[in-house]
């Protein structure tokens, strides 16, 4: 790929011997590059994992948080607490209730965004070589946090009804005896990025049974848990237990995402260590976002708003998967998600979804690798396909041009034999895969 | 104090083997618990460092942002760039250069209020043990950040014209000594809080100079730059350099705290490794806010909404002058600062602010002890005073409160000997100081 975000530093950096050492684990994300192309107008982009939310009632809106302004701009436009406005704490519980989850105002922090939540729960539980387990494939931007606090990431085999328990089970033992401690497990169970897997509820039972025997934190993050399409939304693992679970939500899925305002809901002792993280770390959330979500919650029937999300994601995981039908060659599988935003394709023995990149860009369409999803370049036959942005023609339209990419490659592999193939260096079609 | 948050935790925290070494740094702030009493409305709080934003343009705001919402709502309520948006970063660089500062959109990172910028800087240069040199005294907020990062914070004296550049120099000669790496100096050379202190124009310049023969950054924090209320700003050390200095700028006494807006200035080195921490932290600083200030700035003349800022606090700091002139018992001494918010007393000797708090709630007046603003307990003989919320009427009365509360010292210091009292604790009044 030819992005301007990877063009060669010939300067050295003055700096690098004055930064501190967990900066070395940080690298700029191939997602991030990727998206400087995906956003052409020209390509479809199944890249991206950013809502659509076109469908809020933006009159409604801009006339409540207008008048709110002007009612009570010197409150909402000044500094709050640390924990986040009382009144908001209250509403996510009404929204978390949806889920099964019973819980306090007093227990709930809020976040900038639901992923400052998890980097003020790393900063509290992870020391540098501390072990986190999470799904493979698991959130890029969870990953990039742990990162950040140079945890030692351990992925957890998954089958079609989520995280096995062994396999955790079996990760756990063999951290432990390698000398490491296991700060938490980090799980996303409904409709989990990037697979798009629910776990069953069997499994949350068997999981969170599990967790409590090894006494092993289980970080719940659940962005996409009511934006389930096919049945009601699950009890969160939440719902079942309240000291061994963190539970992480987020308004930006069912709500709007620009107005950063996520949570977490944590046992009471933990609660009060997020609290003074936050505070060195921001001070407060955002209070006027606060505000605001709280004007829109109190002024709008958001369930409903809530359910035209769901009826509208669903007609684009339709098309998408319509369009997978129709065009993947032979050999090509992907899961199929009853909600959230993203499948998982598996692409034919051979096959690299990275070094596929660059011709899929030439068939103006793109997707996420499968790499960006594992701490330890697994997933090269996989890729993420994200339905929530365009619209259902284009999603339709963006696989049809994927499987052109797929076919070419594949003629290509015929052609010149088993290779990995880059379009533009020279000498690379005779280099075998 | 008998305060809430200091209740006696008798369970013990079941979860306290997981956490993480840094945690150990992070204590309740005892500002936040005085915070409790002083916000009580028969309390003159002479506390907290709340602007006053009740003059802000209320109207035009709620016009200018619930329209934005009707027109852009899509984009600017969705997500944004983990850099924050271009057009903010431009309209920052014209307010930057009212202090003489030229920067590049391209060297800014937003953050969710410049606290989050400093929590980024030190999360990117500071590994536990490394030094930070700060003023004596210096920002609360700060000295708890760099806590979270288990920092050594090296406080370096100052005079009335800021820092010692002498003191900078044996500072960081003596931790180099011990064998431990100085990260950077953070200073906030315009009104210190909380000392009030307007760094010299000389000192800028010596200071600067002993930085680049050091070879040691300089955190320059510039919240109160533009407050300047008898004379027009001063340039920032910043204009007179721009590799060896990061610069901090908010929103937050400017405009209005609320929306959480602040940035960094930093070279281009570093400033890739902020929005690699961005990235992690936050995905991005609030989108919303962006698009709502800037909004602000487009439609309003921010400049005039300056300088009746400035008034308005000039007329606040005349009071509190004013009434320290007329009520403080002699033997009391304190700055006089030309903006900001801060005044910093010294009390006669043998006097201690923290425990003087308690009798000052009980005289209806509240003030920051100085212990506050030292990492290592210095300060007890100081307190900080704010003028920024109250008005002129109250800030007085609360001088006047706080003379009594003195004076009532006074007379049982001169009753029973030199002692401290604490009010309600038998046997207390018989303890030497």
């Amino acid at each position: 790929m030819n992005m301007p975000e990877k063009r060669v530093e010939t300067r050295i950096d003055p700096y690098v011997d004055v930064y501190a050492n967990r900066t070395r684990g940080l690298k700029a994300s191939a997602v991030r590059a990727l998206f400087a192309v995906a956003n052409r107008p020209e390509v479809v982009s199944l890249a991206g994992g950013m809502p659509n939310i076109t469908d809020l009632p933006l009159d409604v809106l801009g006339t409540v948080i207008g008048d709110l302004i002007k009612a009570r701009g010197p409150q909402i436009m000044n500094y709050g607490g640390a924990q986040g406005e009382e009144r908001i704490r209250e509403q996510i519980c009404e929204v978390m209730a949806l889920e099964g989850v019973e819980g306090s105002p007093d227990d709930l922090i809020i976040s900038c965004g639901s992923q400052q939540a998890l980097d003020l729960v790393t900063r509290t539980f992870v020391d540098p070589g501390d072990v986190i387990l999470a799904e493979a494939p698991s959130y890029v931007g969870a990953l990039g946090t742990f990162a950040a606090y140079q945890a030692k990431v351990v992925q957890v085999a998954m089958d079609e009804d989520g995280i096995i328990p062994e396999a955790f089970r079996a990760a756990t033992v063999a951290a432990r005896a390698a000398g490491r401690q296991v700060k938490f497990l980090y799980t996303i169970p409904n409709f989990n990025n990037p697979s798009g897997i629910l776990m069953s509820m069997e499994r949350r039972r068997q999981l969170l049974a599990a967790a409590k025997e090894l006494d092993v934190l289980i970080i719940e993050d659940n962005p996409y848990g009511l934006l389930s399409i096919d049945q009601p939304p699950q009890p969160a693992i939440r719902s079942m237990d309240s000291e061994h679970v963190i539970y992480l939500g987020s308004f930006s899925k069912t709500f709007a995402p620009g107005f950063r305002v996520g949570w977490a809901l944590a046992p009471q002792p933990v609660l009060k260590k997020l609290v003074l993280a936050q505070e060195s770390a921001t001070l407060c959330p955002p209070v006027f976002s606060q505000f605001a979500i709280s004007e829109y919650l109190s002024n709008w029937d958001w369930r409903g708003q809530v359910d035209q999300f769901r009826s509208m994601y669903r007609e684009r995981r339709d098309s998408m998967l319509r369009g997978l039908d129709d065009h993947m060659p032979p050999g090509t599988t992907w899961t199929k998600p009853t909600g959230g935003f993203f499948v998982w394709l598996t692409l034919p023995e051979g096959f690299d979804s990275d070094q596929l990149s660059a011709r899929a860009t030439s068939h103006r369409v793109a997707y996420v690798p499968g790499t960006a999803f594992f701490a330890d370049g697994l997933g090269s036959r996989n890729m993420r396909l994200s339905y929530c942005f365009p619209t259902p023609e284009r999603i339709y339209e963006g696989t049809r041009r994927l499987g052109e990419t797929l076919r070419e490659e594949m003629e290509l592999r015929t052609t010149f034999g088993l290779v990995g193939s880059r379009p533009g260096l020279p000498g690379d079609g005779k280099n075998h895969d």
